[in-house]
């Protein structure tokens, strides 16, 4: 375990450039402050790029993908195999994440974290499987302390591909029919928060199917008590979900920004932050979901989301449309004028 | 004035695509209404280009300059001289708006609506001026009946030529020192609210330069009891609102979309609203700014607005941020594959 060990020592983030990095904010051709949550942006990538002059101009949205032995006791709306379908989806260019990415100029890739079906022939689909999908975590443990340190180190690795390639942010994304189930019961443990308040409908429910949805994981909050978050993670996560903990942590490591979005995505981070506290000064937070619970879990990482769309679709959509936000902040630092230069030509 | 009569005809927003719109959504590779405000963006544009697969693909932003005679009772943080400094660091592609355009892919147009000074000599701009800034509101009329209709039909007469140079969506931005108190008093008229809910900071100001700004307002207000819309914009209006306003009814008569954004955009587009109430179902609102009287403002529209980012400078900076969330919109509508066909290879 002596790379997970690695993985998860982040340095805090170095805060010497705050001072000039708000004067030059402060310096630009605009009121002190006017252009609100865009400089606050600006601040915080250039402390995580260590310069006065942060760049995003290659982002990569990495979803990954991996399905939930929680479907089988009916957590979910839609049957597993729609897991499979949008990954090929996603691989067609024709799912939601694509046409965004399209939008703001990211590449996509997706990965295989751990889908319940053989897709070892999807040309252009990274191989990570970790196994088969999760176990019923209302029945036993999701996953073994070696899966779960595979899918980390694996999502580590595919993160620092990406940045090796030149991806200077990282945005991250999920695909898994049931992961909102696993989700709430990490939140519950991580946050952390009353199980009631951690469930939400996910990709849909009727009442019915929302009344199953609380009793399987009170089932499974029921049978182990675990709070130390390799242990949660083990016990209630997905191989998707420790996969994006697992990226988000090996950006942190190397000075990437990384964005994340809605409920999954946002436990993912929670996951990564409760293993490696200082990620969490690497971590953007794209969208507040429409997801109950989303709200509270965000607090608990007192994480203000950029933006509120009502959304709550997951891939990374969320994400994506932050994008040119973090890219606008970017400029602002590089591009606009002094403030000063503009008063003396005014003269 | 029969031109200002068709300006004002507007016809009334055809919802006859709004069925099958709603139904293309619907039938998206998603959960119905995951993807929220994006989806009733989508419906939006859809309806407002009268296709159901809008299209987005040259924005263009006009900053209309102007300056305002109130500034010589002390409404304004910053010397007037400024809006021709600011001017000329936005025909330099070194302002906020520029920089933001960059990262969402639009063009920016600049045009003179009434700057105090001789720019006739400036390459890029679009010369406009309708006077060289308005008379000073708080003791006469701002502007002529002659010049409000000039100001509206020149900014017609533009947002036309960027359509016809291709522009699928008009963004609408301003720079004028001293224009948030002629906003205020816009919306004082025609939300109409109590006037001391309409008075903002502008662009900064101490507690002092705020007991002045709201004085001198009051004592505009008292002076003239205008309530009609063209009135209004001629006792207290600017010739950059005027023209915004012009542009808007424009565009909305020749269905394209338009996006505003702070607390001088949105008094534009009420102006515009009151004087042809059919053009509000031509409008984008991007973003709820700090200015306070805002969210106010928008309610008078019933508009919930696209973003939330603190923000309070102008130049359209706000309208140009929601650019990629129209775009998103379309896309979706355009790109992503059917719920059908994934479930049906999902079997």
């Amino acid at each position: 375990m002596t790379e997970l060990s690695d993985l998860l020592s982040i340095p805090p983030l170095d805060r010497a450039l705050e001072p000039a990095l708000r004067q030059a904010l402060d310096g630009k051709a605009k009121p002190v402050g006017a252009l609100g949550r865009i400089e606050e942006l600006a601040l915080c990538l250039g402390l995580i790029q260590g310069v006065t002059r942060p760049v995003v101009a290659r982002p990569v949205l990495l979803v990954f993908a991996g399905d939930h032995g929680l479907t089988r006791s009916g957590v979910a709306a839609y049957p597993a195999g729609v897991t499979v379908a949008m990954v090929d989806t996603l691989l067609a260019g024709r799912a939601s994440a694509n046409a965004f990415a399209r939008v703001v100029g990211a590449e996509v890739r997706v990965i295989d974290a751990g889908v319940a079906a053989d897709l070892s022939d999807r040309d252009g689909l990274i191989q990570a499987k970790v196994a088969p999908g999760t176990a019923d975590a209302s029945i036993e443990a999701a996953m073994t302390v070696e899966q779960a340190a595979t899918a980390l180190l694996s999502g580590a690795r595919i993160a620092r591909e990406a940045i090796a390639d030149g991806a200077d942010l990282i945005a991250l994304g999920e695909m898994g029919i049931g992961n909102s189930a696993s989700a709430s019961l990490l939140m519950h443990r991580l946050a952390p928060a009353p199980l009631a308040d951690c469930v939400g409908q996910g990709a849909g429910h009727s009442p019915e199917g929302m009344e199953r949805k609380h009793a399987v994981l009170a089932q499974a909050a029921t049978r182990s008590d675990a709070t130390a978050p390799l242990d949660v993670l083990v016990q209630f996560g997905g191989f998707e979900i420790a996969m994006m903990a697992g990226a988000l942590l090996a950006a942190a490591r190397a000075g990437v920004p990384v964005v994340t979005d809605g409920f999954i995505g946002t436990a993912a981070a929670l996951t990564a932050i409760r293993l490696a506290p200082s990620a969490r000064d690497y971590c953007l937070f794209a969208h507040a979901s429409a997801e109950a619970g989303h709200r509270r879990m965000l607090d608990s990482l007192a994480a203000r989301p950029l933006l509120e769309l009502d959304m709550r679709l997951g891939e990374g959509t969320g994400a994506l449309l932050a994008v040119p936000l973090i890219q606008a902040a970017c400029a602002l630092l590089s591009e606009v004028a002094e403030l000063k230069d503009v008063l003396e030509a005014a003269r």
